[in-house]
């Protein structure tokens, strides 16, 4: 892709000068916010005093965004399109800030930054600056819906913004930089997932500027022949832009803007019979035909790309101090950094925001010149106002299907034995089939894996490649896609949520881990966003893991790990909840739940094997509602409920595996001593733990002494690492009386009752835990305390020798493992 | 590539015969692990007692890692090669197991799994069974250094494994599946970084099988010649090998010799010119010469890679019920899965075991037959018994340079302000230069602003793409390596680690959260293998974390995240150490300490900023060896050290900003109230906090209370979250008085004492909190409480003014500050 060459100095075309005056405009303004807190339009001539003491953020990335910028308003103008930009390089922000103020958006949403001299001054004092706005893109920056703090997000964030977006282009910057990141590396496959019919597209803009912060990049040095087939091995069609003279930018205005032309016709070329019919995505299932319009058997289309390549902190100062910098990683930050000390680097600081022509781009009242104004396009189709970057805005609530369709009828706890996630499935695809076009379920190829296969009965897998005639519920529209990528999972998803739709990512609990970092990025922009009154909430990020750290039948120790929670905890309160359903109706409650929650970040965990029900519709859904509750059905309190005061002991439990094994573990209790007062209590929501100056869920603590007792033995068996339990009690009036049994970080490939044992939170193990710690019982239970211990021993035998776990122990059979009680 | 046809009858050469023998033998004992408990050479009829009650493992990628290691025994006997086999897809366990005992080398490490029929139904039994091993590749696994069971890090393994190990193969195998995930997609790049005169050579086998566990992948299905463009892109040549016929495995013998002997004759090639002289890697600040040997202005070389395609479950059975299972997802784990009632299955997986002819494998004793036995490679060379995968073997200790050469002078507590990092950087530059050929240093592009660039006095940045003037300190053989992903970083210094050499990784503290689930799967590993006496002890796992939550003065929210404490707290105590040096000689102490540790992941963190140096040489490698200890200099209890008994209030402190602050708030408080005891306490080795029963470095509940007290408050100043310290510390006596401050998510891009302010870290704060829990001070203190509040909002207002901190505040100004002191 090369233009016809222009000379540096040939008229550039009416549009290009205008885009070219924008560039400048923005370049002018985004310098200015890292240096100037005084003078800001230069009005009288530089000195050090106009300049800020603290000297911080980006310059070397930020030329090149403004450039994109500044050619992409052209053609939202002049072809009436709809573009998201994303900024890959976040931490040029002051370009993303500096394009709003142009917009005009920035002065809309903060007011106190006008459009005027005072304005600009504070829009550049802010920046980067104690109380005043971050040096990267942000919640606060308009326009973005991705930081690009921490690199390697951005393209799996654009696709997910143009799933279901039929009419959006994400054009999305990547820096060579963040090219080099494993999860960036994964999301260029990410079409292989886009539907060209329903979805929109994206412009991926590879930014070259050859270094990181203090290396070249490997994307910028490998030969260019190689770059242009890595790029057509991702699938996609390379436009190569090169800026080799940093003074020749006529020639890079006209060569990017018929790079950018031709791959808008493409992506127009691409869409198109997919839209008019002419092409027409069949399911792997369906009958073959003869309809050549099935596109069955063909590859993902090649979507255009561009390639950048331009010079590190272009039009920036060239040299300091006798060493390059432009086009080099001494631009990556402050390229002249000795201003107040340096009297030169003041003069060179001076020459090089003179060179924008400031006196041409604004009045004398500070004013952006109403002929440089009028470039920006209007409302609400600027970048910087989209409502595709506040989400919220076009949020339409879910249709719930009815909790009372799904839930089973459960008529003595116990008894009945269903899988939670497979029960699940069935509530999902219903809300599939109510939401066709705003709900997506993410999987690293664990859909299925993890029970939730009954969407697939109104749905499909979305997959661009071939479809062979062996494949099952593979479509081109699928509202399921699977990767196995966690990353890719993640990003689409908070893309997807961000542009103001719902979903859920499904995962095996130990491998959330790959995404601890990615969560915790966006649970930092939701505490942000939460506080700015112009961002409208959007839907909650949902994790439902299963394939749990109890069961592993399949895999070993490298797949058991429940400390996904522990991590989650450490963000901020109002943003996070832990759900651990103990059974099926619960299960379904918490999705109901969560799926109508916003801004915030929902933790479920339910493994996927049978699991006992134990509660009935309605106790089910007011157990979720409470958070926590006592289960008379399992304890032995002689009082009715609301009288009971006087427990001996509480048995707690959170987390289905452990409820089942608490729940045994009464059992066994109360058989052998009738008059042993137990209660049992089960947590749904973890949070209700916490003490609730600490969190927003938490219980008062008149309420957990209720229910824990001041001063009772609490045997406490918890899903994952027993010391979250103690962090989140430690100020409760009975935590010195709590006993946690948890995960211990004991595992291997065996059955799950050898894993409850090896960790020690079987039901014989709990029961000697009750035997230890209830003083009034002593030494009188030497006998039963012999038996609990010998059929640990008894267990592991009959697992050692038989492969599986004792019949009677695989289930809630309480009646037989009591009645095998001796003493 | 692409060899004669061989009809499927044509007979092989005699060394395809054995090789083809080898993979029967394999398989059989690969299915006879999923399958068996008895009957382990099929001598009767196969009933279904002789099938495990559960029936666990992985058998869809088996196969073909069996006639991998086939082919691969086959050039390590034929060209006396080094060849380490790295399992990408981990699942295959069996075939690692089954090869391992076909060498011999299984039997030689676990005599009761002897050579003979009762060893062979051991080796069967003891498969993914209760007590017996893992179903995934696991330390216990002879020949293997890899997992994965989570996918992803297979070839960045590699890497790290052939790093400085110049005569040794890494033959990887890759799946299809794995080839999804991030961290795989961006490993290719390492071949910029591997250089052929020192290194080895990696030879990744991509195993395309077509489908993950539900769904067909994504390199499988694109079009073939955008496959071969992708790994052109990536910098390789690749060879194809194309198993289209299931039966024609002759020719896929014949194909798959001919590609591996390519590959290995194009690794000869490449690296002869290096290692002769022929062509030499001069660093890029050398001066410029006309030699042609010097290849700068070269790029990568091409490395040869294999792209196999079979069948899923390849020589297992081909169609169950009615459904086709070979060469479909059908096939990912246990292909026959009805064996217990359904005697169509039994009969099919009898005669499936039958296909590989046991009889003529094995001998009536059940030894294998000596002629078969004979094709393994001896000794050292058998990959299920190399040195390479068995890291300690070959481990050397590191010479290290002496402490106190780098230690700083400390006359006066606090009066010197040092860069921790740097002076740490000095000290690994010597360790560079004591250590040319076993010691390396990663990160992503951050080692320099990190602040260790002293390292690059000795050695230089490992780059094998093309070197421009401009650049600095990139060389062919650096013994840094810079590459923008963490992912990577993480898996060469494993890689390299786990093949006995030694190194760090250096990284922004927030943005190593990307391998929290590296570091689990690696914590996992040392767990296991330090319970295994054949693996000799390894390396620990050394992260310097810098740029840490309080220190991001050009970056914002997205940077501060102290949590990887709490995630790496959550593994098995006896492989966790966390140290927090608050200064620069507790930082060379805690460094020279953990470079002489093994078997462990240490966790420093440590500031990169100017930072009061508080104790001499001496005193701080005492601290260190300690852990924790009481400062005198710093607090105001009135008998000397070891008699001390009664303060009035105890300042801890752990980490180098908390520490500053809490020796000024003790400083302000001096002044203020000259009769009050204070003790300060520094904790340099977090887990001394912990309950002696929990963590190896525990303090006894009797020195814990003689550093904290038993009823004094305790004002502990921390790095991270703070309810860690209250987790770390719940059980101590003391407990209940712990009042403790720490990084409560709240930041921005902002100035470091403005951090430490909004999360009420700071000095005025610690003060304040001093005046409210020492109750004999009663309300006396209201004067002073209201001017430590005013300055708070004093410093504020300063710093929203002036965009910086306060002078007097920006380091440990105690006298100053002192004197400010009105009341």
């Amino acid at each position: 892709m090369t233009a016809a060459p222009v000379a540096p100095d040939q008229p550039l075309s009416d549009t290009l000068k205008d885009v070219d005056t924008w560039w400048r405009a923005a370049n002018y303004l985004s310098a200015g916010q890292i240096y100037l807190r005084n003078n800001p339009l230069l009005r009288r001539p530089l000195e050090k005093e106009d300049v800020k003491a603290r000297l911080l953020g980006h310059w070397g990335t930020t030329p090149g965004l403004n450039f994109f910028y500044a050619h992409l308003n052209r053609v939202i103008r002049d072809q009436h399109r709809e573009v998201l930009f994303i900024t890959g390089p976040g931490h040029g922000g002051p370009a993303n800030v500096a394009n709003a103020w142009l917009e005009g958006t920035y002065s809309e949403i903060y007011s106190h930054v006008g459009q005027d001299e005072a304005g600009l001054q504070t829009l550049f004092r802010q920046f980067s600056y104690p109380g005043g706005v971050p040096s990267h893109a942000a919640p606060e920056t308009p326009g973005s819906i991705h930081e690009g703090g921490e690199l390697g997000y951005s393209l799996a964030h654009a696709y997910g913004a143009v799933f279901d977006n039929p009419n959006l282009i994400a054009a999305t910057v990547i820096g060579d930089g963040e090219a080099e990141t494993g999860p960036l590396a994964a999301s260029w496959h990410s079409n292989s997932f886009l539907d060209p019919a329903v979805d929109g597209a994206v412009l991926p803009i590879l930014h070259l500027n050859g270094y990181k912060i203090a290396n070249p990049t490997i994307l910028s040095r490998m030969p260019e022949e190689q770059l242009v087939k890595l790029m057509e091995g991702y699938g996609y069609h390379p436009y190569l832009v090169t800026v080799e003279d940093p003074s020749a930018t006529a020639q890079a205005h006209v060569d990017f803007a018929a790079a950018l032309e031709a791959c808008l016709a493409e992506i127009d070329e691409i869409q198109a019979p997919y839209r008019s019919g002419e092409r027409v995505a069949v399911p792997a299932d369906a009958p073959d035909t003869d309809d050549s319009r099935d596109v069955r058997n063909e590859h993902a289309p090649r979507w255009p790309m561009i390639i950048f390549r331009s010079p590190k902190g272009w039009t920036g100062p060239a040299v300091v101090d006798g060493l390059q910098v432009e086009g080099t990683w001494r631009a990556h930050q402050v390229p002249l950094s000795g201003i107040h000390d340096n009297p030169e680097h003041l003069a060179q600081l001076e020459e090089w925001m003179r060179s924008y022509r400031p006196e041409e781009l604004f009045d004398d009242a500070g004013r952006l010149r109403p002929e440089i104004a009028a470039l920006a396009p209007e409302g609400n189709v600027r970048m910087s106002a989209t409502p595709y970057a506040n989400g919220g805005r076009l949020l339409q609530d879910l249709k719930l299907p009815a909790y009372a369709d799904h839930a089973v009828d459960v008529e003595n706890p116990g008894t009945k034995r269903i899988s939670p996630m497979i029960t699940a499935g069935g509530y999902l695809r219903d809300v599939i089939s109510l939401n066709p076009s705003n709900f997506r379920i993410f999987g690293p190829d664990e859909t299925a894996s993890n029970r939730l296969q009954a969407v697939y009965e109104v749905t499909d897998k979305a997959w661009q490649q071939r479809i062979d005639e062996i494949d099952e519920h593979l479509a081109r529209s699928g509202r399921v896609a699977e990767v196995l990528s966690e990353h890719l999972c993640e990003g689409w998803l908070e893309g997807y949520l961000l542009t103001g739709r719902h979903g859920v990512f499904n995962c095996y609990e130990a491998f959330v881990h790959i995404v601890d970092s990615m969560f915790n990025q966006h649970a930092k922009w939701l505490k942000v966003s939460r506080s700015l009154s112009w961002r409208q909430p959007i839907a909650s990020l949902n994790y439902l893991l299963s394939s749990h750290v109890w069961q592993q039948d399949h895999n070993g120790f490298s797949h058991q790990d429940p400390g996904f929670i522990d991590h989650v905890v450490n963000k901020k309160a109002e943003v996070i909840r832990v759900y651990l359903p103990p059974d099926v109706n619960t299960m379904l409650a918490v999705t109901e739940h969560i799926l109508g929650t916003r801004d915030r970040v929902n933790v479920v965990v339910s493994g996927k094997q049978p699991t006992p029900a134990w509660l009935n519709p309605v106790d089910a859904q007011l157990h979720v509602e409470r958070g926590v509750g006592i289960w008379d059905f399992a304890g032995s309190e002689t009082a009715g409920p609301g009288t009971k005061t006087d427990p001996d002991v509480v048995l707690a439990c959170a987390g289905d595996v452990p409820t089942l094994e608490t729940v045994a573990a009464a059992g066994l209790l109360k058989k052998q001593l009738p008059d042993l007062k137990i209660r049992v209590v089960n947590v749904v929501d973890l949070m209700r733990l916490q003490d609730p100056g600490e969190h927003p869920h938490g219980l008062s603590d008149r309420d957990f002494d209720t229910l824990f007792t001041k001063d009772r033995p609490v045997i406490f068996a918890y899903h994952g690492y027993p010391w979250l339990i103690h962090r989140l009690t430690y100020r409760r009036t009975n935590h010195g009386n709590l006993h946690v049994r948890g995960y211990k970080e004991e595992g291997t490939t065996t059955t799950p009752f050898d894993m409850a044992m090896l960790n020690q939170i079987d039901r014989f193990q709990l029961a000697i835990d009750v035997l230890d710690r209830v003083a009034s019982l002593g030494s009188t239970q030497a006998g039963f305390r012999q038996w609990l211990q010998d059929e640990r021993i008894r267990c592991r035998q009959y697992t050692r020798d038989e492969g599986q776990d004792p019949p009677y122990i695989t289930g809630w059979e309480l009646q037989e493992a009591s009645e095998q009680t001796a003493d």
